[in-house]
Formats: C-alpha cells, sequence, structure tokens
C-alpha cells in the first residue's frame, strides 16, 4: 500500500513542497523512506495527489506533487458525532473510529454525568491531540478529509450551534419501556447529529432537553453497550440505514423503503 | 446497578452456592461487598437469579439464591464470529465486542496473511484467557450465556465445520470491483457465520475457497476498516440487517422487504 501524507491546503498549480516536520518524521522515522520513493498526499480537505519524495535532508523532505488521485468518497450524509467526554483515554478511541467510518467532524460535549474532572481536560491540549489522532485516521482509512473537532459544549450550547437536518439521541435500552428505532428521523438527511452519553448515561433532563430539541431517541439492541464502543456501533447502524455501505439499506417501518 | 457474578450451572432448586474463587475475588477486592449485597448470578448458560451475599470469608464466598430473572435476551440469529488471528493483543478486545454485541461462539481462524507466529500462539493459554474475556463482557452487558469460544481453524476446516445457514466473508472495498451488499444471504437464518481477516487481507484462494463453500462477500463502505474495528462494525450491520435492533430493519434489494 502507498504511504499517504497530510499536507498543508494543495492548490491547483502546486509542483512540489516541503512536508511538514510531523509527516516528514513519519516518512523518516517510521517508513525509513529514500528519495524516489512514492507516496500519496491529501491536504485534509479532500485533495489527494500522486507524490514522490525527491529530497530527505535534515531541515526538511521534498516531494514532488503529481496528478490528482481519488481519495475514499465521503459520506452524502454529513454526520456530527456530538460525544460526551469519557473517562481516561477513551474519547481518543473514539475520535479515531469515527473518523474511519466517515464522520464528518465530532463535537465534544460536556454532560451531567461525564464524570470527567474539568481539571484533567485541557482545551487546547486535547483538541490539538484529538486532530492529530484523525489525521492518523484518515490516513489509514483513506480519506483525504480530516474532520473537524470542535472545542466541547454543552448538550444545550450543541443543539443551540449544531443544527443538523436529522437529530438522533442514543439511549440504553433501560432508558426506554421498548426498543426505539430511526422512526422520527428524515430518510436522507444532508446533514445528521448524533448525540452520545457518557459511562453514567443521559441524566432526565438531558433526554428531556433532547427531545425538545426534536432529537430522536434510538437504542442499539437489548444488550449494555460500553461507552466507548456505542458511538461505533450507531455509527455503523445509521450509516447503513442511510444507505452508506452499498447494498444494504435499512428499511424503517415508518418511512417506508429505499434502497 | 446491582453486580453480576458468573457461577456454575444453576439447577432449579439452588437454593445456596459458594463462589468460585475468581468472583469471590471480583466481589472482595472490586466491589468490596459486605454481606447483605444483592447481587444477580448468572451461568453461562443463560440462567440468572436474584442473589444476596450471605457471608464472606477467607475461604470463600457464600450467596443466597433467590428467584429467576430475565437477563438481557439473546440474539435470535446465532452469529458465530469467525476471526483471523490478530497481531499483538487485538483479538482480546474483538473477543469483548462480540460478546456485547450478542455473537453464539467466537471460532478463531489461522489464516494465510494472519502474521502472527505460531510460537506467539499458545492454545490453552489463549482460549483460556478470551473466556475470560468473554466472561467479564457478559457480565457487563447483561448476557447470561457466555458465548463458546473453540480452538484455532485453518478456514478450510473452519469451512467444513461451522455449518450454518447464512455465511457471509468480509471483504476490503478493494477485494472487490464495487460494494457488495447482503444480497445472497438468507433474510432471516436461525445461524449465521461470519468471517473476518487479518490485517493483510484474505488471500485469492482463500476468497475463492469461501464462495465455493458458498460464502458471501460482504463490504462495508468504502473507507478502509482496521482489522480489529471491522468485525465489530460488521456484527452491527449485519445484527440491524436481521432485525436484532428493534425499529431498524435493513432491507436487501434483491431480497424484497422485512421489518
Amino acid at each position: 500500500m502507498v504511504a499517504r501524507l497530510h499536507v498543508p491546503p494543495l492548490s491547483a498549480g502546486e509542483r512540489t513542497l516541503t512536508l511538514p516536520p510531523e509527516e516528514a518524521d513519519y516518512l523518516r522515522r517510521v517508513l525509513r523512506a529514500r528519495p524516489g520513493l512514492a507516496v500519496r498526499i491529501f491536504d485534509g480537505a479532500g485533495n489527494e495527489r500522486e507524490g514522490r519524495v525527491t529530497s530527505i535532508g535534515r531541515h526538511g523532505v521534498s516531494v514532488e506533487v503529481g496528478d490528482p488521485v481519488a481519495p475514499a468518497p465521503e459520506c452524502r450524509v454529513r454526520i456530527t458525532l456530538a460525544q460526551s467526554l469519557l473517562k481516561g483515554d477513551k474519547l481518543d478511541d473514539v475520535v479515531r473510529d469515527a473518523v474511519m467510518l466517515g464522520v464528518a467532524a465530532v463535537q465534544p460535549l460536556v454532560t451531567a454525568r461525564a464524570d470527567v474532572p474539568a481539571a484533567a481536560f485541557d482545551e487546547g491540549g486535547r483538541i490539538e491531540r484529538w486532530h492529530r489522532i484523525a489525521v492518523a485516521s484518515a490516513r489509514q482509512c483513506g480519506r483525504a478529509v480530516v474532520p473537524e473537532i470542535y472545542q466541547p459544549l454543552s448538550l444545550d450550547a450543541c443543539l443551540d450551534t449544531r443544527r443538523c437536518e436529522a437529530r438522533a439521541l442514543l439511549v440504553e435500552p433501560s432508558a426506554v419501556t421498548q426498543g426505539r428505532g430511526p422512526r422520527g428521523l428524515p430518510a436522507r438527511p444532508a446533514s445528521a447529529l448524533l448525540l452520545v452519553g457518557p459511562e453514567g448515561g443521559w441524566s432526565m433532563e438531558e433526554i428531556r432537553a433532547a427531545a425538545e430539541a426534536g432529537c430522536t431517541a434510538v437504542t442499539l439492541g437489548a444488550r449494555t453497550l460500553r461507552a466507548d464502543a456505542a458511538p461505533l456501533v450507531a455509527l455503523s447502524v445509521l450509516l447503513a440505514y442511510w444507505g452508506e455501505m452499498p447494498g444494504f439499506g435499512i428499511r424503517d417501518p415508518g418511512l417506508g423503503t429505499r434502497g
């Protein structure tokens, strides 16, 4: 597999560039590259080109920029994953997996039951770290888009700010009297907000606020999912439901069928 | 949440029992339990009862066995995840997540491109460890069934031995000319075999052998999934497809619709 490198925004006429320090480091230390190596470069904004390493010096790595190539296609539904802060480093894996599955953005949430002390969340550092994780995940999964990682918001602020066409609130089976599917979600939204809670779940006030803001409560089967696995499962099922996995198309009895 | 403890097979008339050493240890050290604590006990074979800790001694913990209670329901489709060995400890997480999602069994596979030296796989030890992981995951997700972890098999032996009604082979987007859905899989199978390959993917011979054995090739969108995330995504989508997530029901254009 050809190595993929993340570079600043690519303009049409660009013919040569110097790699950013982290990518140069990756090329030298991880790939142990030599001049002449064929690579691909992607700019995080959807552009990808062929490339060839021309020189590897102490002060920089130069790449000759080639023809445009097609990266892995983006989802037609622009999904923002609004994910509660989780204990420890669990959100790192959530960001990595959400990028791999194709989300457009990740919105960290401060929720009532998120058991994360404020001191443990150093805003700037964490966002920067999640951005690096997003770049690494895009590199691996073939996307040329690096999803944005927003600054954390409260649930109320998120519901006010992220005005997506479809809004789904993932709830535990125990939070509702019976399983709830996507009835109430639009069939082919242009944008969607998926809200996933912390280890302790949503508070009753949060569930009420989300319902009032037009969110559809959704459950995913009868077993209790680990907090850090829940967003991956929910994204998988919603992406299939919205037709992003060819051949799978999910039918909601309340909405009629589609391919 | 009431603590759940894994115990040997429960018979109808049982009124008191001594916890196995590992569960007694969990109760003492993790839960720091005292006599009188209400618990639930499950036997891994589908039975769950209320319980109450009656004594905590140096040589054992006694539990009074109460009335039967309903555990998280099992899937109607009995899915066996046949998963290639993966590097490092990655299969540990796959076992944990597959149990959480509701599989009936896990069949480790020795595949052509699995980059796992034979010496690194100490059969007895690994199976025992995966069993402990399966118990811990069942404890957390609410199942009273602990899925069986089989001894590793070659792909050919697995295809000969695990005769499920539906057989799906997960392939990378790059392995097929266009995305493949579940067309060809039965609509409501009683049992299903899901085959997931290693980091390096399946060899051409393996894909051919699986096709000859009646497996349907399935892809999951256009992005490249990490090897250890692929089984979780595939299980999520297939469970929704087969109606195990209420409200979601997936339509395959080739098979007609169902709820």
